[in-house]
């Protein structure tokens, strides 16, 4: 064990969040720093772009925290997020003493284009879309990475038949290929979902009070206040909103709402590895890690477990994210605002965390086919009782049916059952009990779902 | 009071509901029961159509139940929801019972085109789904209703100054008719999200574990299996699903969101409505209900009181939705299936109430210019003192511009210790503090958000 | 299936809410009317046992609305719900038009001493902690029927040996009995903590805003104001609160506290009998239902699908609670108090459900030993490894101790590896190996588990 | 602002979480681990009170981690709560790595009696109990704190005539002092339910499976097992459970309640300050910090704001420990366990934060009479209706009442409109429409309220 020790302001260094250890750092304290600089040096960059601010005020700006760099720029002034987060108390957010650090590193000529006509909130929640934006990439990466190797484990097991199970009792066959496939287009869907809020997260820019009176006081033209938006949101890279949304909170739930459901769809993989993974089941295992020295008996399913505490915990923070958009009161409200940030941020890292455990999970996972055939066995033939019912009926009646299965459930030979009957004479008795040839439009299911996953036409959600 | 006493089964008749009394009709159980048998009806048509089933079969079928108007089947043939209810708990859903039910109030021919080939949650969710679609429709009318009726509050009141507030307290001036135009933008884009939704919503049709095989097994074919859940999908005006969804919940937890968000908005307006109207405040007031005849001072926001109770509770069966399906393990979950179909119909009746309560609020809405006028001078001026500040920063810096606004903050008059400063000598004084000068974009925000919702170009959003 | 039509008033009949029907008749709205009125005439009795009110007035509201008999009182004056229910949406509750109702149906002598000096929240405060009261009696009875039964299951299977799992997999042996005994403390600290939280139910009466300024303007003196007040819980049967507690909500959230606490705790069990009933693992079998005549195979776990399907819903119903708490802004909030009325009803229908399913499921609750003894041997003994690893690692060091056991997770005889290690020689290997004797205390911790049920000292939770 | 920057790995250092910040030091990372230390140390000391490992090897133990001081001898070890962090990924909790760390650092012969027979389960879940209870001590304090501030300014206002609110509108006269009672009272309940649950929390020691059977294996008998279990709850200065609580989770979530509850407390406190704190109302104000240089005008309620983001955040913390209860399946779960680390710590981080606040914000809260006064005259009179009509109705009848409070409702003066009638002559005008003369039982209810806080007889609850 290395021996740096972290500070002790550090509330949270990962110890008790195993699932996001190694993937958080677009999410750190130090990249909202960096992202709350980088909203401050976008906007003095927009007036310079409008020609309304010198030149060379912006390069003293830029040059002093660091376009495409202001992490560097922090560290080089000793902008630190701990001591921003001491000086955030009294005024109840970190904007209003970085605009006073940040000015302080500057010459005054410059720092009146700091922050300028602005409001701590236009900073804020640029700087929160910022890292979103630039973690929801990474969550993006990973669920495509996901897909794609799902797409081949479709393919693969595309028609290995394994027992479905609901209410948790074996049902009828389905394929191993079939429940891949599921996972694919929920990842799928998700990830879409994710994209397209990603792409539509705007910049903040309205003032005080979002209606851009200092913006237009400065400038002294509407025309001017909606290019000088027009290329802040250029400068962050985000979308251009039309009119600021201080209190119009829907950016953030969408957002929210896509993580939550990126973390639902890798939720319902890890459900059913764990699942399938049990020491009586056996049908998966997860191929890295996990392992016990002491129990070598024990296959856990570790990163399905760190998968589903991130799956339990989700929907809670985006519960939080739409009651403060439901409570944003005023221009802006007295607490539900501040309720957001560090709930959008810890929901971003879940999915952060989720989705690449899920990219690896996929990646090294391991079908026993031993046990998939064996566990398909365990009914004695009964997995295909449904079957049996829907040849046999026109043949005996329901009521015979009922007696020739539910003997079986008591253990006696189905096929022997079947053979004994002098109706069913002509049946092919072997086929008819194979689970292999009951596994419906499986096959099917999983080319329709690979199809859709590798862009063809997706008739999922057309009218 | 009229005398009809409800049964005794009735578990909620809207006594602890305030806010959806009356605008619930369409997510009663009745309704739930007409719609479960409207999937049954609808299958056996889509069989119908494909020349599978015998054209008497699915008439009397149809004729039986009532296509287009199952309700009334249903009690023509004493389907009862609270009987079914009963029956349910058994095998835990109400559909085991009702196929029963259903099989014996037709000839055995037709009986055997009965849930042919489909599992309890192919009809349930196609159900519930119907149910949501119908019900979705009508929330997306009360939102267009309240929408058009923003439109026209905003443009009404488009440069009428008014106080912002930000963390309670007074910040800046913005008008009547920017705080309308945020609420309409909210509302446009929760209900252009909604039927989004509400469009894509999937019927279900896969067999007992989404294979379809039990289809096949009747059909013979790939093809006709799929030109069934085509049909299915048809006859019950849902959208065709390319693969059965049985465990990949998306469809429900999307139109959670969507209509939580839905509640969101409308919960924005009440939330501001609410404060606004608080007897200190009097800016605005419901135009409808709320008196008290024994405390006529009191003008109760009863609307706004409401949709506040359903915003507050929204969120949380949103969350349940998500947990539903991030644990829907196996072929079908040991719980988190059924665990959605109460948290969704709550959820829609909520947005049913809470939408059809705010138009009814923007409707009524009344402003009293005179509460606002007087508020805005509440500070004595100060209300402008970000303009003061960029307007005489420049001519006396702003160290002294914070002592003019303190010595105001204190007490003194603003206007007559900026006319002492011989540096602001040709300024109009009252213009400088004038808040109906100091509303920066307000108007064109307006505009540009009157626009949107006519259906203009929408730069929300775009990247 | 019985005829009678449900009025098409009534939303939920429990359709769709299969783990509470049969269980929920103390909750209805029927029943809360019953309970509103109830709070009426107590608040008339108490009045009448000061001597303020005339004995005949008492008399004529009493026997008008059924003391002791309030549902019969309000059949009998066609007071129903769902008219109320309508009525209520004006004023956003149902005891003004009920007020209005009730003086209707008595002299204007009578009508007097009706909700005199009370407000609408004494009454629906006091209303919802009846039924609560009357309710959670019946989810504590559950509760200890089930801590009987689980009393009995421990002391049953107390050293029948069985796999215990950790992530999923075999870890070491535990005890059947000491899983039971697990359970039994879980209902028994809930059942507890209901009890304790149930019997502090307080009523509630303070009048408009909580300072009984009405009610001392009528009654003249402090000392009769608060002998009303007492007199009133006593005539509800609930407690007595020393002040109103019109927004301080505690009584609402513990008992919200409580009632999630005792469905996790059955939830607890179910997740246990779900997971242990897979057709895999097979060990336990719920005894009752849950059959399917088509797939004989299947042996659903119905009750613990449905008791786990209320313990992922309620605990964001708990939440709901708290955030009205924290939101009851005010002397009487807008909107918090609203949201609490279906969320706690809700969450008492769903403990009278679940707990009641969980009793019924201990009771009918199948062990499958065969299945135990099986799956305890399926690592072939490795699941005494850990035993192996204290006992040979002072015999041949833990290096080599991990390459038997590692040799064993491969395949290898692991009784012929120990055999063969010289320094083995005089180890009784099959003891060794037995899992029946590596478990530990689980009989003595049944045996204490078992005492703290009986009501023994129970050192839990002491200091 | 000083220069140390946070190392990269420091997610969380308080920037998006100002209402903690200064708050959260019992609450690190590192202070997790070295409670994580303290309870391997606890255990090897409980095997030396017992005589069971030798002195020198726990002498050694101690005097390399430091006993009383868990967190120097990590840094004097170079064990990083960062690098536990990282290294706790793979076997999915952090406690793996910590054992093999520390046992690096001792002898073999102390190495032995490190982690002997337990698991890693009871190490985490003991060192989080610790962890809780310290900070459950400070919030205690803060608690107590407020109370006391609180009851002071109950009593110092305890006549002081308000207006009372309900659902935003002016409704009869409360105090000042029985608004501050009402707080009083919460915050009291809350600190009593907040020290027993704290009191209660149970050292966890049951091994792999919670049978206690490699401590059986060690230490070779029941009674010395038990006796260990005994020493490490000592040790640990916990409770002691009498059986292992590995999947029973109440300990976590009657803390959590307890902590939620808490929240909601202050919460309400916060709401009624940010409330009365608007611009327009200015009945109170925060007397610390919420200054704007820009907009003297302001005077935020920046305590306030910050208290109500934890409030509205506590709730669902609450309710995923509530489902990870629910879903502990197995002997340990797949998943639920590890949610629950992260949101209990979040949760106690939020009281911490928010109990601070409140107490800060108790102490320096300003009343401004004035503003008091001129809000209970905004009604001119009405705020007493309901007095009007209890002494005018037994004069003039409820008809004539409401026509003349209807008459003041319109503008009229009050006590013109009653000194015109007849009826009326006798009345003494002034005292009836004196909002002090009707205040009800408000200075006995703070009497209560104050006794209760003081430990005198509480009635609250009782039977």
């Amino acid at each position: 064990m290395p021996s740096p020790t972290p500070p002790p302001d550090a509330i949270d260094v990962g110890l008790l969040s195993p699932v996001t250890v190694g993937h958080d750092d677009a999410v750190t304290d130090d990249a909202v720093l960096a992202a709350l600089v980088t909203a401050e040096v976008a906007l003095a960059r927009a007036y310079g772009s409008l020609g309304a601010a010198p030149a060379d005020a912006v390069d003293e700006i830029e040059t002093a925290f660091g376009w495409e760099g202001a992490a560097r720029g922090c560290r080089a002034h000793g902008l630190s997020a701990t001591a921003l987060a001491g000086a955030a108390v009294a005024g109840g957010n970190p904007v209003i003493p970085l605009v006073g650090a940040m000015r302080e590193r500057v010459s005054p000529g410059a720092a009146a284009w700091l922050h300028r006509g602005a409001t701590s909130q236009d900073i804020l929640d640029t700087a929160l879309l910022i890292v979103a934006r630039d973690a929801a990439v990474r969550v993006s990466a990973s669920l495509r990475h996901a897909e794609v190797l799902l797409r081949s484990l479709a393919r693969a097991w595309r028609d290995e038949p394994a027992a479905a199970r609901t209410l948790t009792q074996h049902a009828v066959p389905t394929t191993i290929g079939l429940r891949a496939a599921g996972w694919l287009r929920g990842v799928r869907r998700a990830g879409a979902r994710l994209d397209e809020s990603r792409r539509s997260l705007p910049a903040q820019l309205g003032g005080a009070a979002g209606t851009g009176a200092a913006l237009l006081a400065h400038l002294g033209s509407v025309e001017a206040v909606t290019g000088l938006r027009a290329a802040f949101a250029t400068e962050t890279g985000l979308a251009a909103a039309s009119v600021p949304w201080h209190t119009e909170r829907w950016p953030v739930t969408e957002l929210g709402d896509a993580l939550v459901q990126a973390i639902d769809a890798v939720g319902k993989i890890a459900a059913d590895v764990a699942t399938l993974s049990r020491t009586e089941i056996g049908e998966l295992a997860e191929g890295a890690g996990g392992g016990s020295s002491a129990m070598p008996q024990k296959r856990n399913p570790a990163s399905s477990v760190l998968i589903r505490s991130a799956a339990l915990r989700a929907p809670q923070l985006g519960a939080t994210l739409h009651l403060a958009a439901a409570l944003a009161v005023d221009e802006r409200p007295d607490g539900a605002w501040h309720a957001e940030w560090p709930t959008l941020r810890e929901l971003i890292r879940l999915a952060l965390g989720a989705a690449a455990h899920a990219a690896r999970l996929v990646e090294t996972l391991h079908v026993d086919t031993d046990a998939v055939t064996r566990n398909l066995a365990a009914t004695r033939g009964l997995i295909v009782s449904e079957r049996i019912a829907v040849v046999l009926t026109p043949l005996i009646g329901a009521d015979r049916v009922r007696e020739v299965v539910a003997a079986a459930g008591r253990g006696d030979d189905l096929g022997a059952l079947i053979g004994s009957l002098p109706e069913a004479a002509g049946l092919d008795i072997d086929a008819l009990l194979d689970p292999a040839a009951y596994t419906g439009l499986a096959g099917a299911f999983v080319d329709a779902s690979r199809l859709l996953a590798e862009g063809g036409e997706d008739q999922e959600g057309a009218p």
